[in-house]
């Protein structure tokens, strides 16, 4: 009998408010040591402005500290739980991060907030996906591309938003001249770890994330990489001038973006030169964590939801009208990553229990109101909700829509009330799915991973009768880490002893729990009446579709609250 | 100078819980003395059938009970007052009830339920004005009224509802034959009373209320009086027998129904023979202890809201359709008297705060939420609600209508909900309003009663904002029971030492406090843009008008639900 020593690799996931390290057994999934480390700046890791809502920045020195104290942390837990674990059969290290998360570096790729005379410029800091400071970049942008590239529309959803990449370098050209003429170039938080990781910090050398580029920065093979310069320049000639410090080719997240630095190896305890892959965003490298193939739908549930999905480029696809992005390798090498999502779903469970506070302290806590919630049958409340509380990312793409409850009676309960929030979050998931079908995109099963995913047993069950799909669970409580693990074993490869493909990685390392949550047809039943019913207020009020459209209202509601509020 | 001796009236108000008493000055309106007696029966007063939510019934020994305890405890208290006070100068009584309340008398016009063998049975008692065990012959009967009589509907809303004299009968004839054998007659509450008082109880001379048979049992003398014999004999046969032992005339609160009988006058301390008037609903004594007069409006707000308005007899006017009644006499003699409402405005605070308990105990109540929702601006929450938590009566007449909230966004707090459900009750008072308008009442102020108007000057002043018409608050806080005690002393007549009109009696009883709501301008204007968007919603959701209706939407849901409850 041959003994086979374990290997692992280790995924780094960067979030909004810490960084996460996992060391995964390449073999059988393994999560062996982990660690979080919360980023000390800010606001647990965000730099705001209290004159402006619309800033969120983080402090790229944050990533730094973190990786140098999550990665030993990770690695002790490994070693305290196996004692066999050695450090040095790490064979690679995958990065994830949130993203649009660019910040502007030097000729040399150093940040520039880590000079002492940018340290207290917000304007020189990574600019966090969340910063709408570019809003009205974002509309200029969206504007000039419809009529020039619709083109490049079509793959983002059909509007620009101003939580992307060039909405937010050309808010800072125009606003901060000192910071703009300083950076040499701009680069993704997800480009710029695996830089630093492998010294590979030139922003004209380093392999830079196809995944990022191209759901943020309108990359596509297609028209030749990058928007054109002569349509940047409209924008701003200085833009033009960035772009050709920027990239004109991108990478999946099986190719090494280097080896690991004999510092970084010497500072983490690892060993030096093990493949360090190409960078990629938290949902999709999650998507891969959760095992996301063809006909296989996977669902991030977080505050709010990001949905993936992989169709093989070799096959015809339509644009899927309403997705916020269509981008070759994007998820995985070879298939197209199809991403969409719904603006808010744990937020609303949040919104309704710590805002509303329904029921006072006790009675209304999440796990009173599930529990309450389980008992009623679906329709039974006569309430219906739109999930709208946060706009409509998926189909709708709009901003500028806000919930609705319809069906109350003088008897209605906070737990009906909760449950009927619960449903619209379904009902938004199944307009989603109906889309992917509509167009071709089959979708045999749903793997779910998130928070909510693992601890509320009813969302799931309602989720599965809603759509008439049985919902699956990730296996694992960090698909997004797990993601980047498996990228990092893949990105070293066979002869790094990692893994050749991704579909080989997922094999040994994913999978889903025991438990699958199978619809019941005769909730289906009811749940479809329901549904229809939501699409009719869906299209009234979110569509501008037929003549007795609502689509007024809650745009004028918005107007009257804005000239109010001014 | 001349001591002029001051003389008092005693108003009578029987609630659904209990009977008030109330002695009034009739020379400047002071209310000296006034004492609430509680219905020692059943739930606070209503005999509930724990099998039949829709069955309310009350015991008339309560009300006799209540006379005998509140009025001398009203004249105790009017004693302490003032030392001078004496019952003798009590010129007359005037009684206001709930209905439709009837119940089964004998030829003597003594009720079935104090009569030992029917003392435990439920259909011998009085059938409170909210018990819907009728609803199934109400339909039947609305039904062959739209198909033979529609006169009969237009006057009471279009729809016979099943909290109506007609509906309770016909169901106790099939329901309980024992009752239905020995009951010679049906009386309204609002003529037992003064019946009882002034001992003409026989059912065939006894002078019943125009209010209680025009508004509940289709009488009208456009028509002959009551329903054509033919008519009810379709429903069925005894009904018309029935009708035969009713009454061909009605009478208006400024007639005496008799004069106190010896024996109620010495046991309550009373001067015998003094006059007690015809009857009347609570409602509409409230409009008059109110001032309503032509051009003015009265809204007796409570858990629901009723509505009362008076027009000329005089002069013409078309039916005004969506109202819930027109009846010549029933508020003031020579005036039709207008009757619409909302099914519930109190009620929806109250199932906020109560049901749904948003911010829990503390921050959660009525006082809490309204202060922090008095700091918001029209419009600045970007909320918008249909106040239809318990269906709509005036204008759409319409049960099966649902409660509606839009506009609701992750920071949507407890108090913008609290703020915009009051301004849906504003918003569907203002529907009622353009209504009366539209069909040529001119309405040039308000005259608001009952708690939420004494106690909530936020709820007055979005009123005022709202319709853009000065609110104003009756001076007295028990307006129906002040409207007994003019009718009192209006039956008495100058001749009895009271008053010889109903204006005479309000301009000397009556009146309105100091502080008046006004509009302001700007806010006003603010809330037409909602106004607007509001009936917009009311006529997607509200009726089948236009092809993008969503009349279906509430209707479904409440089919759905049930189904689903069944």
């Amino acid at each position: 009998m041959v003994v086979k020593t374990a290997k692992y690799a280790l995924g780094l996931d960067f979030g909004t408010n810490s960084v996460r390290a996992l060391v995964v057994d390449i073999g059988n999934g393994d999560e062996v040591g982990t660690a979080i480390f919360g980023y000390p700046s800010g606001d647990a890791g965000i730099l705001l402005d209290p004159k402006d809502a619309n800033l969120a920045r983080q402090n790229p020195a944050d990533w730094i500290l973190g990786i140098e104290k999550a990665v030993p942390a990770a690695l002790a837990e490994a070693k305290k739980k196996l004692k066999a674990f050695d450090p040095a059969a790490i064979v690679g290290i995958g990065v994830d991060t949130t993203g649009s998360t660019p910040l502007p570096v030097d000729r040399a790729g150093k940040a520039l907030a880590l000079y002492k005379e940018f340290k207290r410029n917000l304007n020189a800091q990574a600019w966090l996906w969340k910063d709408h400071t570019g809003y009205a970049e974002a509309a200029e942008i969206t504007a000039l591309a419809a009529a020039e590239h619709p083109e490049y529309l079509a793959k983002c959803g059909g509007t620009y938003s101003s939580e992307w990449f060039w909405s937010k370098i050309l808010h800072c050209l125009r606003k901060d001249p000192k910071v703009a003429a300083a950076a040499f170039s701009w680069v993704e938080c997800a480009d710029y770890i695996p830089g630093l990781l492998t010294g590979i910090t030139d922003p004209l050398r380093m392999k830079r994330s196809r995944c990022a580029a191209g759901h943020k920065a309108m990359f596509n093979d297609k028209w030749g990489g990058l928007p054109a310069g002569s349509f940047l320049a409209k924008l701003d000639p200085r833009l033009a001038e960035i772009r050709d410090r920027l990239y004109a080719k991108t990478y999946t997240s099986d190719v090494p973006a280097g080896g690991l630095t004999k510092d970084w190896a010497k500072k983490l305890g690892l060993r030096p030169g093990i493949a360090v892959a190409v960078g990629a965003f938290d949902a999709h490298l999650g998507g891969v964590g959760s095992g996301v193939e063809t006909g296989r739908f996977v669902k991030i549930i977080g505050t709010s939801t990001c949905d993936i999905c992989v169709w093989p480029t070799s096959k015809k696809l339509p644009d899927v009208p309403g997705l916020c992005g269509i981008v070759d390798g994007s998820v995985l090498p070879g298939y197209l990553g199809l991403e969409a999502g719904q603006s808010a779903v744990g937020d609303i469970f949040n919104w309704f229990v710590n805002k509303v506070e329904p029921g006072g302290p006790k009675k209304g806590s999440h796990a009173a109101l599930t529990r309450k919630a389980a008992a009623l049958a679906p329709g039974a409340s006569g309430l219906l909700a739109l999930d709208w509380l946060n706009g409509n990312r998926t189909v709708l793409i709009d901003q500028r829509l806000t919930g609705l409850l319809v069906g109350m009676t003088l008897h209605t309960t906070p737990e009906e009330i909760y449950r009927a929030l619960i449903e619209a979050t379904a009902f938004g998931a199944l307009t989603i799915i109906r889309r992917f079908e509509e167009y071709g995109v089959e979708i045999r099963d749903i793997v779910n991973c998130g928070g909510i995913a693992e601890k509320n047993p009813l969302v799931m069950q309602i989720y599965a009768d809603v759509t008439g799909l049985p919902m699956k669970v990730a296996r694992s409580a960090q698909t997004c880490a797990l993601g980047a693990a498996m990228a990092g074993a893949v990105a070293a490869g066979r002869k790094g002893n990692g893994h050749e493909t991704f579909a080989e990685a997922q094999a040994a390392m994913g999978g889903v729990r025991r438990t699958v949550f199978k619809p019941n047809a005769v909730r289906h039943q009811v749940y479809l009446e329901l549904y229809a019913l939501y699409s009719e207020l869906h299209d009234a009020f979110g569509t501008k579709a037929w003549s007795g459209s609502l689509y007024n209202v809650m745009k004028d509601l918005l107007a009257i609250k804005d000239c109010q509020r001014r």
